[in-house]
């Protein structure tokens, strides 16, 4: 295998002719093993790591610090990655030391080398063009990376936002199918007043609908980047007009409303933006998380437990005990639940280390918020296709459980008043008999009252008349 | 001393003449223990609770389903609640069972037996104006106790946000003073490349500015109230135009943009408003926490640390060592940042054991929201008037700082190139060097051209022309 | 009102004169005001400073660096101190910056004072006796304060072990009241295979206590305490006989197995042991939380629930619902284990944040561990005596359960094997019938068999013969 | 390609022939995709499960309930896969829903294949080694899986205590390198006292080696497993003899020394052995990242910061910054500690969410935990060979702070008292003069005794004569 020779601060390395990335990918490729998880994991990483070095020949090119050549060989080869190629050679592990330092070389000695390959050169030929005084003309990493970091989530979030407006319909359809069962409502898991199933479901669509709004406004904050700070802020080894010109062309080749920062030196170290996004997709987890333990209790059963729904069986539920299904698909949503929540403490935990003029923690930021917005994609996925839409109402069981309660007293309180009612469910828990009965009994309330007040009109809505 | 008797679903108990509370508060009181911290420490819960009731009463009198007469005696006795009045009969633990039913009945029996003094009555007898079938009507603690704590964390914003503007303006004035101020900025702990001191004290204005916003926005959630959905958002018992009403006078009385919820069903059980606010609280802890590192770190010494900055000192530092002062104040921050962030996570595990129609550890929740924004609000005052105010400069040090380091070759790159660059600041570092020396020895840059490009103009700001 | 002058490090300060600390307690009182909460409300913790305070006493008295005179006065001050006066002295707020040399000040102005008057003098006169150089003689807050805490924490463990194994009997009582109930097993929430009632309670008996012996094991870490480390565990200004006296005086007088750290460097950042306590209490309240989500679920109902066991009610459950009992015990329980999950997590970074020679952060854990320590005393306490003593059970719903389950099934799997018994489970499910129907009707097994394989016997132990 | 059809409860599945696993394996893999990552990323969970079949499959030979031929194979298949083989056919992604079972049906069906075709039958032909009734006998998921976690989380302890032992002996060994560098200690980073950096790495070595105990304990408490108690504990389907001759070969063939639990109802739910060791892992990941965070203190600079040692290069540290070197792998580990906090909160969330008989969250604990552990072998190694072996000491800098340091006054306190110290440290701090310089002048001391005071042996241990 031939191989080819480079250099850097710390000496030379040799590496396989046939790698695009250099030296000091090779370096950190060595250091970092913690996770496994190279950053091709992500491909919209790494077409945000291409779009920004791109964004930034463009605007290198028009203020004329990089000839024009070198500029469209970069911008050629940012295209050709971000359509897709070269992705395998994004190899660095994501959680590793530097700031991001490694992802960012990572992505300038690959793109060097593409571009010097179409420019008739040898890969590792850096005279020709040079990974950090060309591709990373005019940045830091600390300012190239946070801002891929930003469009990359962007990027992120568009099909987790798909994946829950699915899951919204597939509850709201449900919603609209059960919206004539009329069933008990619970209130700390004990008999309250009557509701439909219909509502129930339709109550999940709303509450998880919401949070599309929360997560579009994350992306919000996510444009605002710090391109042109460069290292620290200050803007220092760029042109004065470098910085608007490469937002703007970043804009352009994202397709994202990407602004500049209006303070580079605050927003080199500020992780606010994750923490956001961060906070919202914990947010939407606890919702997601709440629906599933309410689809677990209300499948409980099927003899034992509320019995009033079923939810479609997936697998065998046991090794030990024949016919027994399983609520495997919400167990699985409550556990990736777990798991969004946790990497939420880790955002947070890195967020809070920043020290001074950077955050050195930024790639396993980035590297909890991707996995939790694939994780929860593919929850919300499992979750519509394979448990909501085939969920299925046992009818009898809803009705049986009106006809049994106790709460229904409730409507009957501003006629016959607290005290009174409380004295008759009382009565009723202790005898067996029935709330009617007793009202009977007593003769507080006619039969037609009792009919009229106790009918799904007059529960299941504001209705009371003075 | 005089008692009186009163009687409830479980039997009978007597109680001080005295007591404004009753029955159900006392039984409340003797069940939870947990804090030790009873409603009354939160003034902002007993006005907000006082406002629901006072718009509810009005709602009900509007559409008819209470006499006029005890209406306004209600409301007349939750105006005098609202106003400060018998704060100190609202003694139930903030942590309790029954998801807030004991602090909504405790504002029930309180205003009760108000209204009823002022009507000429005694308390506890309540066959004239009942704290269920009256103070309570068409409510449930289920619609009555989430909005009031909607509307209270609102009030506790106010003064949380006049703590930050505060702060920010402490470190935006510090940042005027010390715009002339150039020091080396660090990444990573690192020697980086120069930027001013007053760049520094902005950036953390600009930062924690960013969360009056957010905060404001959390408020913005918290507007939206499922008072009117009683005891599961059906609406049960009551009246069809009373929804609308009592939300509009709640919206008057409080001075805030209250509206319904769209779906009540929904909005029962949902927690992603307190969510919401948590993670902002957090956020902005978070940053609070960075800074207050950051202030450790430059004040560290103060003769063997970077020592750029002196805070004031407030006490002795050591009960040993003698003359040591300690940065006391970020410390406390600190701490303080930390109780928060734990507090969102004891929030985020209240939210996720919502179960079905109702989420019944929501008074852990308030109570948390309500500890960290009083515990934020005091920090942040203390930390402005007790440190930010009071800090000086070290311009020697900070300018020793900047001629020593090797970090401003990283001016030199456009024009030397990266390779060269890396070259001599190796050299410098291990010879003891100074950067200057080293480019004019190997005749890379002219003496001009050095003073030129490292000058603060060149490095402070971007600057480079092609 | 009469005043006296004290001085320090940072001027004069004017104190009433029947104050008993000093200048530099003052002044931390004015510093912090974050939790609002005084050492004083932990009274284990002013014990412990004055145990430690008084074993230092006499360590000095012996190795000749005080005068026995001094010494017996400081003795004699601190044992009235842990015998219970003047607490109301310790007024510093739990949460403060310094890592703990305000407590530390605040005992040894205390003592002084308390020691001068008790030698003749009026208070401030400290050239007679002074809190530095005398009390704190040989100390710095850096081994003082840890110390007393380790030891403040092993008092805090005595009554929440006695609140456990109180709580551990009596469920285990109910585990004997109701080990002849059977009753369906429960996985996933889905019917499994028969159990009783009785070793439902006493699983949760076992559960609980055997987190006694983890809390144990805690405590033996808290022995090992870095007493004559002094300000970082290089033992600066003590004499070399100093530790060992100090230590042995100080396990005489608390009555704890106290030990000297092997590495009194290492010790003086250390944080481990409070981890370790954290994470045992953190430990049991998971299982306190599960143990009352199960309590909720069982008890679930009336009507449209589990209803296998009943609560006792302890309180009126709603202001609208009439009748309706809530797990109010239980909920505020769960309440109560969310915060103490979230004081791990306030630990957790607190201990993170240690910085070279010291952690600045150990008050907020000892607050954190003797507030999660009451509160969970509290909850076993409220658990015990307010809900498990009065559970009862509904015998006729347990029976009926597992007349109609399918999980029963199971126990033919070894005669009918795991195909059959799962089509026969599936057709149970679909057509309502019991599985002894079909199994008869197919005539796998004799109606012997089933008598036999069915019987409580051979379901509820091992049971099989091959 | 040749396939197999294979049924279920659910219906027929066709299989390609060359799986060697079957049908609800298939299933289970279709249903999860959260992580991606499958059962054999984890060898030692594989091995494990192998194990708990083998020592089965020899239980029930012994008791008679399966033949002895098939006992044989499938003692057979399991060890081959003990050994290594068919890791590749473990599939099933780690988060799941269904309690581990998708999990144990993976390895029941390779066994049973695997079994088969060493039987000489083909893949599939259950009709003569079936998954469930002779691979899974007397056992049910509830224990099997739980008992196969225990175990591999003890073999995934091996490669952790071997890492953090060579991390120790790296650390010891740079104690004794630098046992005679003299520096300052720091406290709140503000200048202390003296000490060497030698008592400084051996502090860190101390601190990590304790937790070596801490794990091996927490592998104790995994030594108790529920094998034996099948669906919930009460050991349905098992022979009377099974429970004890299945544990006494689990213990055997893992080399463990595996016990049966106490109470194997309580055992089925209880996930407390787990939270303990998920805390233990937790305490060490603090204790590594406050190392790290100490390393990177003291490196800080090179001309701007601490400066005290100089961290080995690893890689380039700036894209822009030429010459900067980070501390790259500190900052890695740093970022693995957060993860396994993290992971810990995960950890913590899922077993709090166990109900009745079981803990459905199972599987995402162990996945935590593996993951955790691993990812801190990894840390640990990464730590040793490429920071602490290499880190050097600048000893000039250690004596520079020594030298102008105002700290060392605290070894003159006995001798000229804390008050006259305190005005002395004050003067040194602002007039720029030494300590010696104003002690002298004021003829408090004279220069002999200042010699003795102030030498390094009065200075770093315990020293004082009355």
């Amino acid at each position: 295998m031939t191989t080819r020779i480079e250099h850097d601060l710390l000496g030379d390395r040799k590496l396989p002719q046939d790698t695009w990335y250099g030296i000091q990918t090779q370096r950190a490729v060595e250091n970092f093993k913690i996770t496994g998880v190279p950053i091709s994991h992500f491909p919209e990483l790494v077409r945000a790591l291409a779009m920004v070095k791109a964004a930034a020949a463009k605007a290198n090119r028009d203020v004329g610090v990089i000839e024009p050549k070198k500029a469209e060989a970069i911008i050629q080869a940012c295209d050709d990655i971000a359509g897709g190629a070269l992705h395998d050679q994004f190899v660095v592990d994501l959680i590793q030391g530097g700031a991001g330092t490694s992802t960012n070389m990572n992505a300038n000695e690959v793109i060097a080398n593409l571009a010097l390959t179409q420019m008739g050169h040898q890969k590792g030929e850096y005279q020709y063009l040079h990974p950090n005084d060309d591709v990373n003309r005019s940045q830091s990493t600390n300012d190239a990376y946070p801002t891929a970091t930003c469009v990359s989530l962007q990027f992120a979030a568009e099909p987790l936002v798909v994946a829950i407006e699915n899951l919204k319909t597939a509850l709201h359809n449900k919603g609209a199918e059960f919206a004539d069962v009329v069933k008990m409502g619970r209130t700390q898991l004990q008999d309250a007043v009557p509701m439909t199933l219909g509502q129930e479901f339709e109550g999940f669509a709303v509450n998880l609908g919401e949070d599309i709004d929360r997560i579009h406004e994350a992306c919000r904050l996510l444009c605002e980047v710090n391109l042109g700070g460069t290292a620290i802020g200050t803007g220092i080894n760029t042109h004065p007009q470098y910085q608007a010109l490469a937002v703007r062309y970043l804009a352009e080749i994202s397709g994202k409303p990407i602004v500049p920062a209006s303070n580079l030196v605050e927003a080199s170290s500020d992780m606010g933006a994750f923490v956001f996004l961060s906070g919202m997709l914990k947010r939407f987890a606890i919702k997601l998380g709440k629906i599933c333990n309410d689809l677990r209790l209300l499948s409980s059963g099927p003899r034992t437990g509320l019995g009033e729904i079923s939810l479609p069986p997936m697998q065998p539920g046991s090794s030990i005990m024949p016919g027994k299904v399983n609520p495997v698909i919400p167990e699985a949503v409550n556990q990736t639940v777990y798991q969004v929540i946790a990497s939420d403490l880790a955002v947070t935990l890195a967020a809070e280390a920043g020290q001074l003029q950077l955050n050195a923690m930024e790639p396993m930021i980035v590297y909890n918020l991707l996995n939790s917005m694939r994780m929860l994609c593919e929850a919300c996925s499992m979750l519509q296709t394979r448990c909501i839409e085939g969920i299925q109402v046992n009818r009898e069981q809803c009705a049986r459980h009106v006809d049994n309660s106790i709460g229904i007293i409730t409507a009957l309180v501003p006629h016959i008043g607290y005290a009174n009612a409380s004295r008759i469910a009382s009565a009723a828990l202790h005898s067996g008999s029935t709330v009617r009965e007793l009202v009977l009994a007593e003769g507080l309330l006619s039969e037609g009252q009792l009919d009229r007040l106790l009918s799904p009109q007059a529960m299941l809505a504001p209705h009371l008349e003075p």
